[in-house]
């Protein structure tokens, strides 16, 4: 190839992909899941009036979405209290870290995570040329002190935090955030991933306060509202920094479905509520699947459950192995120790029942 | 603010939109757009195929799209007698030229563009630090030997040609295109962005060759297929660059039900050949408004029509001033001497009917 010059930067990267999706391991395997319960979608749909509105709005679908999402940033801003300029909305979460990242991570720049916290945030920082600072998790919690301490250290410009955790599904409460965002050092963010918050105890969210800039939030519609297939993501911050994500956001890059979708999903209420109690319930029943199978379940704050494996990560992974084989699509933690643990999204019934079976006899398999 | 530290670059950019959407200005003021023409969007709509399609994968929402777009590729693999490595499928052309952009372009490196060229693509490079050159348009068409001139004398990286081009329609015939490719200066590559082609004449692509690393092409499902809405681009390149992709892209940015949508359209070869009869029917009807009105059409390969308003920028900007102002979405180019002329898309009849009735007032009103 003699014609293109990649930027030294973009050479120097991998052409890694931070998660193999399911249908890539269906083709591998040549037969489809029975169960789909590893990447912490909602198997339980997104809400009937929400189906509707996707239906009614598809021969609109010629028409490029509004860019600037102004109606779903009002409808987000009257539910959330605040200010519609305090809100940017774009394609998934993951859309969203990539502009943030972008805007304020270059070539050299520090930024603090958790080892083994969310891979892809590591994707877009290293995609921009920054330098990340890893700390350990404590107790299989994220360590927002240890994170502070380290951010100050390093110099960095952004923190990632997410509350409640994933992969582990723990979490801290609200008093802890608030904490660590006043402890954030100057010139810092902290980038403070709630995709999991509707899931967890009241009490986990500290107030939403837009005029403080140190840190920014991010939520979305793909775990409580199942919607992951329409990729829709929102960044609530301060607004100086909300209007910078215009310098290099993919203006027209939402669909006009996602975000009819959003609107409808979020005037109905009454469903996340079903939505919130159908995962509490199905949060139970996999601990009861992980008992019966001497599994303990890490508490959870998400629509996931972390079982503990109780040895090392070459068993969790053999373990993960056997389950696949086993037509179950599930996931794991990346690093040690956490990776002794393997991770089970809620699903319906139907589906748990498949994976009690399948865990029962890869168990044994492995014994 | 205290946090944020954005890098240099960013800092720098300014926080403009490229394109005003046409929602935008219907807030603005106050009341709905009668004739939406402005964007050449298919007003001829998606498929009823299309339709369906989208309706019964709207249950499945809660699902993330195949982040390897595998099915789509593969359809359109076979659709182009290419290989699927040669194919990468992205959040619409524009989410396509940011990561190109973002893989060739870093701060300083030149590029190579037309005066008057879409503005989207120079978004992308002033984004990434680049710099840009640009090169007038010569009797309406961008003017590809001056192009590649220009990118040899500025060592540029990479040069953007459209064809047919957008915003005057006019196009170059496939020769032309294969000795602009072939005259690609060393280390510099070739976009070529094929969003109208499926308008074009017979004989305005050149055939398609990936093992060639000087030319990347892009089409789009957002123009003939009428799926503006659901952000389906894809490239078409030698399976490195390709594969480069895969270092910078948002895996998971690909809604699932886009993909439904963009394989039923690509099926539904009948309703395609009907859109492009339609379309060519309403580029007549277009030039016998714009003759009736003394505005002469530009020849187009484009789902939208040129008219040459017959003075200056600053009457074409009047005469779109008072178009908006009687309810019809339309828009212009932004550069002398191209600015003497708006630019019409094309629709249905009942539209096409407004336009004139408001074409024909607005002319009145301002002599």
């Amino acid at each position: 190839m003699t014609g293109p010059r990649l930027t030294p930067l973009a050479a120097s990267l991998p052409a890694t992909v931070p998660f193999v999706g399911p249908e890539t391991q269906e083709r591998q395997r040549g037969r489809p899941f029975a169960a789909r319960v590893g990447a912490n979608e909602s198997g339980f749909g997104p809400a009937p009036s929400v189906v509707q509105a996707i239906r009614n709005a598809a021969p609109d679908a010629w028409m490029y979405g509004d860019p600037e999402s102004h109606d779903l940033r009002h409808a987000l801003a009257a539910h959330h209290g605040i200010a519609p300029e305090t809100i940017v909305v774009g394609e998934g979460i993951d859309g969203l870290l990539g502009y943030l990242v972008r805007l304020l991570v270059g070539p050299g720049d520090s930024v603090v995570t958790s080892d083994g916290a969310y891979p892809t945030f590591n994707y877009h920082v290293a995609g921009f040329g920054g330098t990340l600072h890893k700390v350990p998790y404590r107790d299989d919690h994220e360590d927002p002190e240890a994170l502070v301490v380290r951010a100050a250290e390093t110099g960095a410009k952004l923190i990632y935090l997410s509350n409640p955790d994933n992969p582990m599904g723990t979490w801290h409460d609200a008093e802890t955030i608030a904490r660590t965002i006043a402890a954030v050092p100057e010139g810092c963010v902290l980038l403070l991933d709630e995709a999991y918050v509707e899931f967890a105890p009241d009490g986990t969210a500290p107030p939403i306060d837009p005029s403080d800039a140190r840190v920014i939030r991010m939520r979305t519609f793909s775990k409580a509202h199942g919607l992951a297939g329409m990729r829709i993501g929102y960044a609530i911050g301060h607004p100086e920094l909300i209007l910078a994500f215009n310098k290099v956001r993919n203006h027209f890059g939402m669909s006009r479905l996602s975000q009819q979708a959003a609107l409808a999903s979020l005037a109905d209420q009454a469903h996340l509520a079903g939505t919130l109690q159908r995962v509490a319930s199905a949060r139970s029943r996999i601990a009861e699947i992980g008992a019966a199978n001497g599994l303990r379940a890490l508490p959870s704050a998400t629509n996931f459950v972390t079982l503990d494996c109780g040895r090392d990560g070459e068993h969790a992974r053999a373990l993960l192995a056997a389950l696949v084989a086993r037509d179950v699509f599930v996931r794991m933690p990346f690093v040690a120790p956490e990776d002794r643990c393997i991770r089970i999204s809620c699903a319906p019934d139907a589906e748990l029942d498949i994976v009690a079976e399948a865990l029962r006899k890869a168990l044994a398999e492995l014994r």
